[in-house]
């Protein structure tokens, strides 16, 4: 028997699709690398076998079968992830979770919410909003990620500065450890009953499991919200800004900092950096929040709402934009175009903005940034870089070359190779080297869950 | 040769202690059941040895040699744990990490600074306090508790709804794996990097590696702080009151609810329910949180500043309390006396609370609770009891008893057995149906990281 047979024999009709448009279509992620290297003839790798379940109970049994049998599983949610990390890339069985979406249950009182791996980000604010709430999570790709994603490759929204990342967001979880076993944890607020072992499973992109459905936190729907944007004269001055407010406790929704290069490209003229900040909720809180803004912003231009009001209506436009990039329609088949996102310590984030500026220069014609998710100790860098070549294999070859250059200055310069997009395939060269001997925890914990090593084989170097 | 003699050789001079005092001084931490039983003629353990490491490489030394050699090693901060999780249950070595103390390193810009293990909390106060910040961990045993310790057991401050707890202070740490391998996490406010395997030894208590410095983001000393107190007619109202401040993104340093009974005994007279508040930090936030409480508490009695300031100034007392009450100087010889702290979201805290107190009172003559510790989806309940035994062998069985049924009735009730004191032995037979698979995860990573078996063992039931 195949393994689209045995499968079907386990699962039943309608789950298992073997055909070649399906195993295509379930190729690649948004990975720019894949489509780069497409154009160079090497085709992305199609998995033997898509399986949809829409059940816990299906996914445990797929995955009890996959141990016995040593057979891969790369789960799948929307396809959105940039780093490969859901490519069968040794083949066998890719777990659609789009078949086990929707919301589960709300707790009104405590303000939680749980949702199937597969709901779609859009789709869980469309659920919450109509409460009242919202779990304050914001991808650009909010229309082509889900809640599984989110949380296995630690994601981060837009206003996570005041709502934190996926992995902050979560109140309990459902998953499907690689035996088959069915892991609930107990929703608590915070607990000392153990380490909160769950963790394991956010950043371990599958790799030890498969995240069935995420019990959220809630934030009640924000009653005002106030735009700002502040011109200070560099981006130093303007990291001075952010690391005051961060430290008086306030937490704006958005402090999103501009490089010199990104704020002419915003803006429309040279000089200086651009500080678009968003303060949302309580209005109370708002006030607060916006008047540590202003003072912290004392020595900037102060632009008016206009920037805040720009980029908020203009805030989900990158994800209409990366398909046109990778299918080559905005840069050619030769252009190369991608992001990287970084994090460091404040006294550190300089040093590494300007090691991976020079670094990543060397092999790109465009590279900026802006910092855009900020924490009391430090702050993201979220880099864009784009080139042009001659051929498709010097594509790929100078894509490689910005990757490697900008992860090896980030290392040397002390910040954490990734902060958002997680690890896949893209980062996996980098992470044992920045894990140290974390990477082997990592992999003892892997040996010990997954002996088959079925789960997602070939991401974070596994 | 003995282990003495072994781990003399191995370390030098003045590491090694064997002597009856230094093995009679580690023999139990404070956890009162020890001291029942003591009273009833059961020794609590000792150690076969007590080490002293000065460094981390003597930590390594001394766990790869444990693991050698199949000795257990338990870890010993400064002995102020109530779940009996510093002692020796099975002899070998008592690890007092005491002497592995004091500031490592603090980074202004970033707001950072790193601590061996030992350090005494008071001592981490002081270093930082004299630059500016604070670490903002204020636990009742501040004077006698250790970093290690805060971290290992998931330890709650005083003011942890504006700072958090222990483990959402931590920004990296570093440990000393069984096998003796020394582990340095990477300082960063956030990444994406894998998981963040760290968390592991936060909650593990010891039995997966032993903490031997953490690194703990600040916050600058607060400009303003502002007392209040107010008296709600019942528990149920001052829940809702905690809820809706919580709600808005404020964060009070202080929002410590007394049930009825613990209301009497706070202000000396009978009825309702009070309520303590304490808003610390930046004035403009201060303003913003102040006014977010005083609205939440519109239905209560304002009693003004007082009651706040007279908790801010008594707020350490219990750590003078609870050795008269391990000794016998207080309750008496038969007296039974011990606090359980658990923690529930909103909608299952009162069905906890009451269940827990109705359970608790059925072997205890006095029960009573405060819910001290706030987060948007929920809250902890920590309960004190006593009562008295016409023998220690029925205090014992009293003791015992009570602690079931609390245990019992909170699981039930759907609430997490423990908010912040840990499991050690205390909470071993309610862990595993807490955590579900979740157990066979975490014997797992115990069996892959220790197969020796020898890091604290007889905790959390490993």
């Amino acid at each position: 028997m195949t393994v689209a047979d045995q499968l079907g024999a386990l699962l039943g009709p309608g789950r298992v699709h073997a055909d070649a448009a399906e195993r295509r279509a379930h190729a690649r992620d948004c990975w720019p690398r894949l489509a780069l290297a497409e154009r160079c003839g090497v085709p992305s790798p199609e998995p033997d076998v898509v399986v949809r379940p829409t059940s816990t109970a299906e996914v445990s049994a797929v995955l009890r079968w996959a141990s016995a049998n040593g057979v891969p599983v790369t789960p799948y949610g929307a396809g959105s992830g940039v780093v490969g990390g859901a490519v069968a890339v040794r083949g066998g069985v890719l777990l659609d979770l789009s078949g086990l979406a929707g919301l589960v249950s709300l707790d009104d009182v405590s303000g939680v919410a749980a949702f199937r791996a597969g709901t779609l980000g859009a789709d869980v604010e469309a659920a919450v909003n109509a409460r009242g709430w919202t779990v304050g999570h914001f991808p650009s790709s909010i229309m082509c990620s889900t809640v599984g994603g989110w949380v296995a490759a630690r994601g981060a929204g837009q206003l996570s500065t005041r709502y934190g990342k996926a992995e902050d967001l979560v109140v309990a979880l459902e998953a499907v450890l690689p035996s088959g076993e069915v892991w609930r944890t107990l929703p608590a607020p915070r607990t000392a009953a153990g380490p909160d072992l769950w963790r394991l499973l956010a950043g371990a992109e599958g790799t030890l499991g498969v995240v069935t459905e995420v019990t959220f936190r809630l934030s009640p729907l924000p009653e005002t919200r106030v735009f700002g944007g502040w011109l200070f004269t560099s981006l130093g001055e303007g990291l001075d800004a952010l690391r005051t407010v961060m430290r008086t406790g306030a937490r704006p929704a958005v402090l999103r900092l501009y490089d010199e290069l990104d704020t002419t490209l915003v803006l429309g003229r040279e000089g200086g950096a651009l500080l678009v900040t968003v303060c949302e909720g309580d209005p109370r809180v708002v006030a607060a929040e916006t008047a540590v803004v202003a003072a912290a912003c004392a020595r900037a231009v102060d632009l008016g709402p206009e920037p805040g009001e720009h980029w908020w209506a203009h805030r989900y436009d990158v994800s209409f934009t990366l398909p046109r990039v990778l299918s080559g329609e905005l840069l050619g088949q030769n252009g190369v175009a991608d992001t990287i996102e970084v994090a460091a310590l404040w006294s550190l984030l300089p040093g590494v903005y300007d090691a991976m500026k020079a670094a990543m220069a060397a092999f790109a014609s465009v590279v900026f940034a802006h910092v855009s998710h900020c924490y009391p100790e430090g702050a993201s860098i979220y880099w864009s870089f784009a080139t042009d070549a001659a051929s498709p294999a010097e594509a790929l070859e100078r894509y490689d070359a910005v990757w490697s250059a900008a992860m090896d200055a980030c290392r040397a310069a002390g910040g954490t190779i990734g902060h958002h997009h997680g690890v896949g395939q893209a980062r996996a060269p980098w992470l044992a080297a920045e894990l140290g001997a974390g990477y082997g925890v990592l992999r003892a914990v892997k040996a010990a869950l997954d002996p088959a090593g079925i789960c997602n084989p070939g991401k974070l170097g596994l």
